[in-house]
């Protein structure tokens, strides 16, 4: 038998995906319990985090297992991730050590690590994840790497057919949003990918210049039309949301001023209106279209405090359901 | 029925402490075990802790539930407390949703927030953590707010009724004491709170300027005065120490400075004769007063060594009964 | 029954030492689970771990205990380890009152806390995790202090054993490696002592000015003659590796100018080739000697990658180690 990692949805056969959303649906239910006694998850945090470390601590210990949270740099040693490195820097430990120890303590390791800047045709390799994934024995879960945020990514499938029975054929927005920082596109791809993965009709809005990278288009492409669906990108962003099911806001930064973020700031300058309101989702579908977010959210920047606090938000069930996710991922790899 | 909070001792009924009270002490005899199966805790910690982390981790194991430490602005998002803002500046994750998903994940959400200078008639709202007990939908603890520190509480007054046994007119000193810095005021009201509760002759000796909150007198003489006791204020520390069954000295910075921490050290300067000595213990009922103090606390500036290590202390007893007092609450809160 | 402290390896009779480490062989081959039901261990980490922490609280979780870590100085307190001090500086508590207040929350207390410059003299005194020992009721565990590492001096131990199998008399290199900083002596003088126990004859191999401190050779020394062994020290290191069954490569830096990392960096410069690469591996016994680190170690400055990775490195086999001989230890102090 091969190791099976988790690093991208799109990486696992469709009915896979789905075998874990009914699992997760049931761990909801109360249907499930044990599963996981004596089972150990380690956590790499090389990025903070509230909802990935609070939810899978839970999900770990809801099944009788346990989950160890390592912060490299804070009160775990800084980590080297260049393979053919001389060590004779700052950096302590490198990966391929960390990788294959933590391999030997717990039954998978679960990776957490943001793009650091400098060149895109670099991170977009996802090479750290990738190199865990490679030198660790045990399954790799992705927690948020510069290109995939898959455990984000079931939540949202979950609570897109929690929300809508029936997706397909419905409509998902995924709709850039202004925020005073250029952001990663981890989030926004792996929704997209989510959506796919549900037969929607993904529609892309965002401003010229905020593309994501053409391997996410191909990705959420391809899946959505292997699903029944389809994909569609535009910066008419009125007429995206005229009749959606689902608005999904997100910032991300522009790709092609990637590591240069003063550049970047000035082509986002004069978006802000590129904003998540009221009036927004009074012209989605019958005015009950559902707004959904990974949060952390800026209130009143990215989505208004109204649409948050109000009927159509699904961001907090979108947050629980990254319990009841994982758990059904946890049961499936090591379960 | 309604949510249940603990932000404030004197916010629930004396039965209802008395009867957590009866439940810490049957914890602490060996007598009670499980309860808080598959119950989690989440507790956000936006300032340090020693005892309220460990005690909190160690009384959810012991029952066979399981607590989450995370720490805002270190490993979690840094949170944003201001309830109407447009969150473009530094402050990534609003309390909202941050009280709303771990209110999905946990049984319980407890928080430690101390107050951070500025004006104190805003900060003495204690508007924090209460926001976390509005936008939670569980129970919410305090571990330590801009006003109170309850469970701290709670271990006084079982510690108290431990060593004293009927506490019912006997005297009880809060002892202001010297301190390079100017602390909060939430551990001496509550201390003061906890001896009201329990019928004491509550004594508050400080120097002149270094009042507590006008509503922390009140909240101590009503309950003081409806168990049977009294609350007296003095700047005479030797009368006041003079026959005292208990001697609790802690420091606190002076209100009418709050958030101005250089006028407020030059009305300080000059007191650093405020402290515990071996001396002051001599002059207690029947040289027997137990000292009292929540820790950490400064050795030979607040309490001498020889106090602390020496037979009247009860300072590591007090410091053991906030597990036991914890377990009390917790079976009571989410058992 | 006096308490037990689990300070240095030396500190145990050898008898027990093989002892645990015959129960962490059990372990290991999973033929012991439970023992540590409702137990709770505390740890203290004044400085960075990883395989430390992950280990200690796997091997806490698959007895059926728990194991709490705080970071005095980030989420905890700053801890003030001067005995004698007024505390009217920076740090907020005293150890006594930590390791007395930790002593009754836990069954026992953890520390990590490695030498911080000054003065050898001091230092070596080793006076941190000793009065933590000193004045925690419940026994205290060494997760590096300034003068040893016995926790991975076990693993050490059971590594060498399990590659090895017979150990007596055969030989066992502990090599200087250069090292961009100048590290503590702590897992050498370990490391040696762990062979020693194993009646191995130890060769300390280092360039002048680099011994360990008199009372490690002298530990070394006789603990390995009791035991059938030697000690050697040279600063051939060729000599040293031909026909070695074991090389355990570490940079440690000089104690002739602890404290001074300038002046220590002078005498270190010139010294790179102390570097365990493959040719070095070819001389050892048969070629098949095994290469050992307690990890983490500087790729291609301390141990060239292709020895890590290869056949004869038996590094990833020895952190795992530290899993199971931390289970046999839990299980003889507190199970």
């Amino acid at each position: 038998m091969t190791k099976r990692d988790f690093l991208a949805m799109e990486d696992w056969e469709p009915d896979l995906i789905d075998h874990v959303l009914e699992i997760a649906a049931r761990c909801k239910r109360g249907e499930i319990t044990g599963g996981l006694t004596r089972r150990v998850l380690a956590m790499m945090f090389m990025d903070p985090s509230l909802r990935t470390r609070a939810s899978m601590e839970t999900a770990m210990f809801l099944h009788g297992g346990h989950a160890i949270a390592l912060e490299p740099g804070r009160g775990s040693w800084t980590l080297e991730t260049d393979l053919d490195v001389v060590m004779d820097g700052a950096s302590v430990e490198h990966i391929i050590e960390a990788a294959r120890v933590l391999g030997r303590y717990a039954d998978a390791l679960a990776v957490r690590v943001f793009p650091k800047g400098g060149d895109w045709s670099v991170e977009r390799e996802d090479h750290v994840i990738r190199n865990f994934a490679r030198f660790c024995e045990k399954p790799v879960i992705n927690l948020e790497s510069s290109r995939r945020h898959p455990c984000q990514g079931l939540a949202d499938a979950m609570t897109l057919r929690e929300q809508l029975g029936e997706t397909q054929e419905k409509k998902f927005v995924l709709m850039w949003a202004w925020h005073p920082k250029a952001l990663p596109t981890a989030v926004p791809a792996s929704a997209g990918i989510a959506a796919a993965h549900l037969g929607m009709d993904v529609i892309v809005a965002r401003p010229p210049g905020f593309d994501l990278d053409p391997d996410d288009y191909r990705a959420i492409d391809e899946l959505a039309t292997r699903r029944g669906g389809s994909l569609t990108v535009t910066d008419d962003l009125d007429d995206a949301i005229d009749g959606a099911h689902a608005i999904y806001p997100k910032s991300w930064g522009s790709l092609g001023h990637f590591g240069r973020p003063d550049d970047e700031r000035a082509l986002r300058e004069g978006q802000r209106d590129w904003r998540l309101t009221q009036a927004r989702m009074r012209s989605t579908e019958g005015g009950r279209g559902i707004a959904m977010h990974c949060l952390p959210v800026r209130r009143n920047v990215e989505i208004d405090g109204e649409v948050l606090d109000g009927p159509n938000s699904a961001v907090i069930d979108q947050a629980e359901n990254r319990l009841h996710a994982q758990r059904g991922l946890l049961l499936e790899l090591i379960g």
